[in-house]
């Protein structure tokens, strides 16, 4: 059963995802600051900033402003999200931005209405106009998400065969376009994931597609994160998003008196990858000092346990 | 790997190690109702105080008026924490108390002598005196925690040749007694665990003592608690302490700025078992609520995951 991967890779989506939902905008400065810090301690990906409308997201308005202040350090990749073509053509006027090519596609048709306004087969057939659209700028896709890949608010269980039929379109898109496959990264925004149904699905896709690199995109509002990290870790799974401190949920902020926690935090799980003899290229203990730089940010504590009780480095230590 | 047990048992602490690190004592009638909630959702072993000298732990100077107001549930095992003859006597003197009858041993011998002020032989010595007194008062010795199983703050690794070492002793005495062999916890309060550490000790312990019952106390203070019950449960670990809400555990109150969290959360545990299709005897929703009440109570944000987002019940009920 155990497959553990020698390294992992973190995208780190908290300056935008953590960001984003906030009700008053912080100091550019600031987030650059966060930005670098988080560079500096060696995360290699950093989604900086969205493009999006920025009557419909305020605090997202500067991101231009934000990629050109951000000191690049070599080899990070300072990527954003946009989620139509005319966020795209925002993010391509601007010089810094790490054009990192991604599509998202549905496994639940309800999620799909809710979320983008489109049925899934729809979501599918923007495939095509997206690769044609990055083509155009000469933009790699490298991603495409398969969202509400666990389960559903508005369907309930999602069968690993809605997921797989959206793998398979992927597939087959790029095999009759001779392009290179781009990474499947599983989503589970609405925390329905446990260990075993992580198991299965990473499972089904290596079964039928043992070339491809799968990821994972997890939020942890059920409290179950880690142990889905863990047991993708033990499938091998290499690529996982998260966010510094776990920033961008708030258990405080309550939506229709529910609410949700933001995607695994960082820095949680990069202890967990060391403490099993992965690698991850991160200073867990400059990572620690980041996530506490971002709660000093939001001025509200954040979600993320070790940077609140410290690495076991010191104790270590100590014990020589 | 993957052995999981049928069912589960959580021993509920969150009353105990919750309100006795607050400040300000809580009133008796809250803490009863709370109690009363935990029970009635079905939760059948709950730690409801402990006796202790009030001058050091004020919070908990009414635990025998505390145990005399709580309704009792049938089936429902009510139990205490005392941490020397003492607090036992002043326990047994209350007959609202099921004396589950418990000894704390340690793996290393720096957390002994910072926690207990003995050596970690001299505590191995007080086993046999606690089985006196315990055999005394006609009270069964159910439960052994082997403290600092998983690494030590003062002394950094632990080895498990030392986990070892204490739970031979134990099987030893309890052999040479004819006594029944209690169950053994590995505790880990200081948040060393992760999946990989459990496992082997946990197989450990299978291999040499394939009779024994394990169990485990964990706290969540580094973000690895699901991970790690979640291969203890691959092991077919069928015993957990647990705090509902993580009540325990604060991340603002620090000391010497650092802060520890609580005992892995109750309901996220159970959530996460009744997802693996492990039966737990507990309404997760009414013990949601119960958190709920718990976060009303102390008056801040409580760290469980699930009690803020809700569970998913009513969506696969919308789902038909």
């Amino acid at each position: 059963m155990s497959d553990l991967p020698d390294s992992v890779v973190f995208h780190e989506h908290g300056p935008r995802e953590g960001f984003q939902i906030e009700n008053q905008p912080h100091p550019l400065p600031r987030r650059v600051a966060l930005i670098d810090a988080i560079a500096a301690a060696g995360v290699a990906r950093i989604q900086a900033a969205s493009f999006v409308n920025p009557k419909v997201v305020p605090t997202m308005a500067d991101s231009d402003e934000l990629f050109a202040a951000i000191p690049k350090r070599p080899g990070v990749r300072y990527t954003a999200l946009w989620l139509n073509p005319w966020g795209f053509e925002q993010a391509v006027q601007v010089p810094q931005v790490d054009l990192f090519g991604s599509v998202v596609l549905y496994a639940s048709n309800g999620f799909s209405l809710s979320n983008n306004n489109c049925t899934k087969q729809e979501a599918r057939g923007r495939l095509q106009q997206w690769t044609e659209l990055y083509d155009k700028h000469d933009v790699a896709l490298e991603q495409v998400y398969v969202l509400s890949a666990f389960g559903c608010n508005f369907e309930g269980e999602v069968p690993i065969a809605d997921v797989m039929e959206e793998i398979r379109h992927v597939v087959d898109l790029c095999r009759e376009q001779g392009r290179a496959l781009p990474r499947i990264d599983l989503d589970d925004s609405m925390s329905w994931a446990e260990p075993h149904s992580i198991r299965r699905r990473i499972g089904a896709v290596r079964e039928a597609y043992p070339e491809l690199e799968i990821g994972l995109h997890l939020h942890d509002s059920r409290g179950l994160g880690a142990a889905c990290v863990f047991a993708a870790l033990e499938m091998g799974v290499r690529h996982f998003d998260s966010s510094i401190g776990g920033l961008g949920g708030c258990p405080f902020a309550r939506l229709k008196n529910k609410s949700a926690a933001g995607n695994i935090c960082t820095e949680d799980m990069v202890h967990m990858c060391h403490e099993l003899g992965i690698e991850t290229g991160i200073d867990l203990d400059a990572l620690i000092e980041a996530a506490q730089l971002a709660e000093d940010i939001v001025g509200r504590p954040l979600m993320g346990r070790v940077m609140h009780a410290g690495s076991l480095a010191e104790y270590r230590a100590a014990a020589g």
